[in-house]
């Protein structure tokens, strides 16, 4: 039997849409689909380290490095963010239901050996190097995720 | 000829958004597709009853349970909310154009045997317990979500 | 072999969001898919012409009309907007990174014969008349997008 595939692109930047994205990854995972994330605009910033690096930048790229939240730890919610108070009552109820936090997910991605990419083409436009990223991740473009999305089974932009 | 599936994840609260997840449903099963529609995270509002039900809850749930909209009629949309004014303003341009409302779309779907799916993980999380759904409403977890879809023709996230 | 399909519907009348559409659908055309970009809702925006026309139109939809941004060139970012200065930041980092505007990318989208679809029934409730729409565009429903995408191996909703 042929190997499902699972190609999902992480566009958004928000902890809850991160979190659902490595969710359905790591199910996927766990049925023996190949899995794919591929992170592209503000999704890169789940594979943010959360300490600054030291690399040399231009004005606008670090403004946006210091605007975009270093990690996923640090991500907000796409609703009732509050500022901030929405991801600590999420992560609050997280803790108290025993449901894993979004570094967590990502770390299980790993060792369930989903692949990791980030795009190299908005890298470039929001100025991340890859000393910046978590240690694993793949480096690839546009190319490289519709030659898996054209042979995947499930296929969601997130 | 095999029947197509049709699976959409509905993640989002937006009014807007959950109309394009069923009008869309509404169409596929209406070209005979198998059609589900998982909802998860802020989309389980849209199977909220209008109305508050009595169940015991801890302090942060009942919080969520407040901030959160309760059904799909009271959700407000994804661009041009403007405190609630942007609702009453397409609402009255579908009045005027003879489009279905939300609950009305919602209504449809039964009728025509789409399968409407509330995440289990999610309603834990959030606080909602069953008897605050609608009722004809399935549970199930990302397990379900993927042996559906990995058999689809078109799946979306929304 | 067959030719491979990928089909996007463009909801979102975010700047970034419409970008990764259509490098995506542009993509998958150098690739041969056969693609389709079907707008609904605020993703229309990205079809208007950035002048505006004279129709005759009712109170509401002449508010839509004025409060939507006439054109990919005037859409916001989905993130970091900060009241527009974010577009000007993202513009003027595509610039010097030597990224194709979203306005270019459509044309090249045009050139590539990605088919560029309106979705009338939306088209209707924001009162968006076909003169303001841009040239090339064709006009069909939730029927023919649902045609498309059952045959479709990429199927996104941005």
């Amino acid at each position: 039997m042929e190997t499902k595939k699972t190609n999902i692109i992480l566009f958004s930047g928000d902890y809850d849409k991160a979190m659902a994205a490595f969710i359905i990854a790591n199910g996927a995972a766990a049925y023996d689909h190949e899995v794919t994330i591929f992170a592209t605009f503000w999704g890169l910033n789940a594979f943010r380290k959360d300490q600054p690096i030291d690399v040399k930048k231009g004005f606008l790229e670090k403004m946006f490095g210091k605007m975009m939240p270093r990690g996923a730890d640090k991500m907000g919610l796409s609703n009732m963010n509050f500022a901030g108070m929405g991801p600590k009552m999420i992560k609050h109820v997280m803790k108290k239901h025993n449901a894993m936090p979004l570094p967590d997910l990502i770390g299980m991605a790993k060792e369930l050996d989903v692949k990791l990419v980030a795009c190299t083409m908005t890298m470039d436009l929001l100025g991340l190097h890859k000393e910046e990223l978590l240690e694993g991740i793949e480096y690839a473009g546009v190319a490289a995720y519709l030659a898996g999305a054209e042979e995947g089974q499930v296929n969601l932009f997130i």
